[in-house]
């Protein structure tokens, strides 16, 4: 790491497993000998933020408020641009955009981006949860090329297989119960695959699909390094 | 976790390996069963901070402005309480209580605590680095109770396998080293080993050691899991 590298921001904490796993990532995605190699990150481990799937069931708190201030808060302490490992929650990307005047790299556009270029140009699927499906982020980033979508009640069996990594679940029940739900898309035509939801890279691999498998965990800590070193310049704020 | 839990600053980077290590170790001790019960961290992943060991040795820049900027940007952040998952960097522990003024929580202390209670009455083995030893942390916190520390020359040796696994080597012959190091100081008549640098338990466990292993930074982890909950006061400031 050198003075120019950029210090990251990340709203993390949704879960909390899954911004370890995020960090860890970015981490094995460094080239690095010594500590000072690595990239300087400030991170929100806030498990505090609202429930993404119930607010987008209008059931509980929007969780809008809690991520702005987590984003601004990121701003204030230093960060130069701000990821946030959650798909999700990207539903609420204009409240944290509105909250800070530094750019927001986003997770849906990375993982697209990545699909397009494992699928050729074939159908991609799309392996998410009830919430991160009716916010339409991704169906709107994969406008102009076929996609495969879940049935609501893939969708809610997915929700269910989340929560139960949420709980500290990751058996082989979880897993062959998750890679059914994706080769079920495959079936219907997917050439690539989105595990569009950061519970998923836990317990999903490539080794388990007989298609290219875009982990969102992946691509975006991927992006973050070459962004964070300089190998890549920033988006627009 | 509700509204009373206490938000934890982790002064962090040192190394991050390290960190994501102690981050995990605080989810897997939280009893949790969905985002919301666990405890929020703001954690400072910096590993610009100057390098501990040639500090101590008079080569390189003072950590402890580094530091103390750290301690200070989590407490504006909104943290309780600080802790760090590195133990030479408590050498400067003074220079980051005077930049804050929230509660500082010693893996050094703690660390030292548990070992007395595992050791019974018996001697307590330090595997630890020069630069920690130097700073002489462990020795005055040990001070009233016999200890085993290791030579000059198993202080270095130590360093050399803590810098293999900072540049990310955890094999086999690393692990075999360090608990042969450990193990002398069995023979020494340790009753007791405390892992004294937090790169150590990536590759250490108990299985490994025929007395008590001690892991700083586990026990590090059930402390802050415990403050943040309510369930142990904090300390003063």
């Amino acid at each position: 790491m050198t003075a120019e590298d950029k210090v990251v921001g990340v709203i993390g904490g949704m879960g909390p497993d899954a911004t370890i796993d995020f960090m860890t990532r970015v981490l094995r995605c460094t080239p690095a000998e010594v500590d000072q190699d690595h990239v300087r990150m400030l991170v929100d481990q806030n498990p505090r933020i609202p429930s993404r799937q119930l607010a987008m069931k209008g059931e509980g708190e929007d969780p809008g408020r809690a991520l702005a201030a987590s984003a601004a808060g990121l701003e204030a302490g230093g960060a130069e641009f701000i990821v946030m490992p959650c798909n999700s929650a990207h539903a609420w990307e204009n409240d944290i955009r509105a909250a800070m005047a530094i750019p927001f790299v986003s997770i849906v556009d990375t993982s697209v981006s990545r699909a397009r270029q494992r699928a050729g140009n074939g159908p991609i699927g799309l392996l998410t949860t009830p919430g991160c499906f009716a916010a339409g982020l991704y169906q709107s980033a994969l406008a102009g090329g076929e996609s495969v979508l879940q049935t609501a009640d893939e969708l809610e069996d997915t929700l269910a297989f989340v929560d139960r990594i949420k709980a500290g679940d990751k058996s082989g029940n979880v897993e062959t119960g998750l890679r059914e739900l994706g080769e079920r898309l495959v079936a219907r035509g997917a050439k690539a695959l989105i595990a569009a939801c950061t519970e998923l890279p836990l317990v999903l691999d490539q080794s388990m699909f007989s298609v290219p498998l875009v982990l969102s965990t992946e691509v975006l800590a991927e992006k973050t390094v070459a962004l964070a070193l300089g190998q890549e310049p920033l988006p627009e704020a």
